[in-house]
């Protein structure tokens, strides 16, 4: 967009609003935070980069130590192999006739790529892509109590990773889950279960990879997990406070907004609607928090506008015209609305990144 | 993206998903049925283009008869004046010194811009950017029910009409409400007491506008307006659905997905999570619904996955790999996560238009 937007050292509140703008600090340290963990704990890290989308982020990351990245759709790992990363998850079942051939490509050209599969269709479909002459590495994703996808059985999963072994183009490169939160026994059990099977068979399952960002810290209570995946922890939101896996002093994300309107005592209108926050409630029955106003409720959200119920807010809410910082529920959808994003320090403005894989659908 | 987007003929069975397609013969019937709606009952018809955010949809509304646009931000009114069309009302409260500006650089460039204020900040700003040479045109906007933005009373809008006859670089061009669905009384009786206060003054009234999709066939219900504003009717949605605006005939738009994942006998996985459909409830307790699977309920949602619990499903649901068309609940917000949408005639592709004014923010 034909928009001026703000050159290095712009005060904050110079810019326009609606945007997420990121705290360079905090997220330099939320990186830090979770890669001393895994390291702590003997844990390959692999953050997840649906959070952020932006090709220098996972830089920093990498740099930091993660072992490589976790995409969701070929398209999105696309856009990391551009910028040069070499080790991608691809944490999806990946169908169809467009996206297989898009995704031979692209094993043809990463150093490390892998994707999950739980069903025989899909390795079916992966199988009749690829060859011998540069296999592609399956793992198998594990339902371990989150009820999204994943076989339901250790036994299911062994079943599976045969008919992987057996493709000439597949190699089986060990399991995968995303846990529902505080399932660590649950996970534990799958894994060990999964892995005493496949050792049985005497195939070998060198990758056990957990996942998620709100149970993140409990990684370490799965012994059987090789790696961790997550990817809220770098900005963090209102939910991973709730959770208790950080504090306030750990958000990196705020959405700058504008008072637009404030039509009567005990209401105010943000600039920031369903186009800047979304409507992910994640549990809440708001839509997010306002920085510094305790008590105000963000009660309603359409596409432009948000009304915000300032009645039990225990500071005298901003006139028209002024600037505040919104607290999302949810970093990650935030990012997938906006092309480029502002990042800070001291309140002044240190870089505009593109989100470079926003919209990567496929 | 480098995607291989389909040529007009391919079968809509061939196009990736998750995607938004666009039925050609609907949407000209819903553009067709309200335009005539409108023009029967003698009011003027400004769509707004938050639905559709394509100039060529934008176009077919415009030929079909209607007045001019509507938009929601200085961003999004500029890429509708860069496709030429000359009549566009932006219905929010411009506040800012960069958007003032770009506001300026748009006015000097449309033949007839008109912005709307509820406040004497916002007025202040307006009245101290635009000058004699080229007034803007300033509408007040009144809350009748939505309890969004809006001044509160007939009076408060008198005080306000006087503020802006008073700036030189303002012209006072009416007023503007956008009511709560079913309140066309409350609507009709803030805008005839409104004209009355206004007369009494010697303001002149030219426009009053109401809108709303849910509530357009009540358009009529408001003698004092004399035009009416609406975005969703041109898609439709479950939400318009249930509200008793179309049926199920009239959805132009639905998303195509694929079943990635069947993991349990009562669960399927969709590669239509909330990157596609957007996490708006607006009321209902799941994500839309299934074209031709009545029970299947779209339990959950996460960026790149939707779960359904097939277990009230009439219909035996179908396999990993094959496609389903998912009813979104609200159109407008699904159209700002893609940057291109498919149209489709007959079961073919037809065209592949850009949505233009995709993430204008500002």
């Amino acid at each position: 967009m034909n928009y001026p937007w703000p050159e290095p050292g712009t005060p904050l509140n110079e810019v326009a609003t609606p945007m997420p703008v990121i705290d360079e600090a905090r997220l330099a340290a939320n990186i830090a935070r979770v890669q001393a963990y895994c390291d702590q704990h003997g844990k390959a890290f692999r953050p997840h980069i649906k959070t952020h989308k932006i090709a220098a982020v996972a830089h920093q990351q990498v740099e930091a130590g993660a072992v490589g990245l976790n995409c969701q759709k070929v398209t999105e790992a696309e856009v990391f192999a551009d910028a040069g990363f070499e080790d991608i998850l691809i944490t999806y079942n990946i169908l169809g006739a467009a996206k297989l051939a898009r995704l031979k490509a692209l094993n043809a050209r990463v150093a490390k790529l892998a994707v999950v599969a739980d069903s025989k269709t899909t390795v079916a479909g992966l199988a009749a892509t690829f060859d011998a002459d540069k296999p592609l590495t399956v793992l198998i994703e594990c339902d371990t109590g989150a009820k999204r996808c994943g076989v339901q059985t250790p036994e299911a999963a062994v079943a599976l990773a045969e008919n992987i072994a057996a493709a000439p183009g597949l190699r089986f490169g060990g399991i995968m889950t995303y846990p529902a939160t505080g399932g660590a026994e649950q996970v534990e059990a799958f894994m060990s279960k999964t892995m005493a099977l496949l050792a049985e068979k005497g195939i070998d399952c060198p990758v056990r990879s957990s996942g998620g960002s709100p149970d993140l810290f409990f990684a370490h209570l799965v012994p059987s997990a090789t790696e961790h995946r997550a990817g809220t922890y770098v900005y963090n939101d209102r939910s991973m406070v709730r959770a208790g896996h950080c504090t306030n002093d750990d958000l990196a994300m705020h959405i700058l907004a504008t008072v637009v309107s404030r039509p009567a005592p005990d209401r105010a209108v943000l600039d920031s609607g369903s186009k800047a926050l979304t409507s992910d409630l994640l549990g809440f029955s708001d839509y997010g928090s306002i920085a510094g106003y305790e008590g105000a409720k963000v009660v309603s959200l359409s596409e432009e506008h948000a009304v915000v119920d300032t009645s039990a807010c225990t500071t005298p809410f901003p006139e028209i015209g002024a600037q505040v910082k919104v607290v999302p529920n949810h970093t990650c959808v935030v990012t997938n609305l906006f092309d480029r994003m502002v990042f800070h320090k001291d309140g002044l403005v240190t870089r505009v990144e593109n989100v470079d894989a926003r919209g990567t659908v496929w």
